[in-house]
């Protein structure tokens, strides 16, 4: 889509959320820019003039004129718009539909738990393992519902690879680097783990992960 | 919409969410059925065959043949099958993809972290104050969003009370119930609170709210 002004992808070097959208948009082959914000700076203006709950990603796309967050509703706009051969998704029900389960099993139930996980692991300024406990165990919950659906389907929505699958990547990446020790990901959850290896192993995932090591250093 | 079949609503008596998915029913006159589950009995079969991640609202919709989970892919789903006129709904963008962006906002940023505030208040089995301190710290920023949101506007997504509105009702319900001795939403957010004094106001809440009201007896 070589005609298409890029998109300007509000971002970040190190948080997950972002690179979601960045993987999206590479598998559409849809033009972006990264707009690396430090985190300070989205919760204040001029970012909150953009995205009032002061967090990334957001895009603007000046192809349609539309400024959103939340990295759901970003995806889903996406999709509708610059998707209409279905490449990574179907256009209507009842897979649809249950693209969209999976999408809001992404952003309700793997981004906000295993971001509870992470920060009583490294970030909380005192230790309460019982906390902690209880969000690696959520990953683990989340986990084994991906694999037992895995075990049994190729993928989460029809017979392809669609964006609902590639949702999960990033999040299930930082678990697998920030949980590793407490989580046996490859020995206890086999079918969600060969379907997380071919989804890493797509080019765009590949692209979109190395760009992301690089900015990071 | 005398002529559908009644939906079957998967349902519990106390937690909040499947009762979003009625105050939406009702509101777009579909007939529904509430299918109360005990907690233990949604992490097994037969529930698990229907919704593998073992949550409640799930629904059947005999009208179409969809079995669907997740409140946010249920509740789009039935505006788009049944909001065909826009009663609660926009159905082209921009608003459309706003109102998607609110829907992720309500189902990733406030459900999550508010459930969060209510677990390490009254359930979890040792007193961490400053992980219940996290989350009602939360509670308070995400209400602070939506209240600089509604100092400028008198609905979330263009000029009338749309689904993503009434979606915040059943969280925030619970949030004034149970941290109100920590929060004073009246007195801190004047706009949000009259925001939700209207919607609470509307004939489809009251009459969802004072059946769980019943049902919680």
């Amino acid at each position: 889509m070589a005609s298409l002004k890029p998109i300007k992808l509000y971002s970040h070097k190190t948080g997950p959320n972002p690179w979601k959208v960045a993987v999206i948009l590479d598998e559409l082959s849809v033009p972006y820019k990264h707009e690396f914000q430090e985190m300070s700076a989205i919760k204040q203006e001029p970012f909150i003039s953009v995205n009032p709950n002061g967090r990334v990603p957001a895009i603007e796309d000046p192809n349609t004129g539309i400024i959103l967050w939340e990295s759901g509703a970003i995806i889903m706009y996406l999709i509708e718009t610059y998707d209409k051969d279905g490449k990574i998704s179907y256009p209507s029900g009842p897979e649809k539909y249950y693209e969209w389960q999976w999408m809001a099993y992404q952003i309700s139930g793997q981004g906000p738990y295993f971001g509870q996980a992470v920060w009583f692991t490294r970030f909380h300024h005192e230790q309460l393992p019982s906390a902690r406990e209880r969000y690696v165990k959520e990953i683990e919950r989340v986990t084994g519902v991906l694999d037992s659906w895995l075990q049994k389907h190729d993928w989460l929505v029809g017979d392809k690879c669609t964006y609902v699958d590639l949702m999960f990547v990033p999040w299930a990446k930082t678990a697998h680097t920030t949980m590793g020790d407490f989580i046996d990901f490859q020995g206890k959850y086999k079918a969600y783990f060969a379907w997380m290896e071919k989804l890493e192993g797509r080019d765009s995932v590949r692209k979109v992960f190395e760009e992301k090591a690089q900015v990071a250093q």
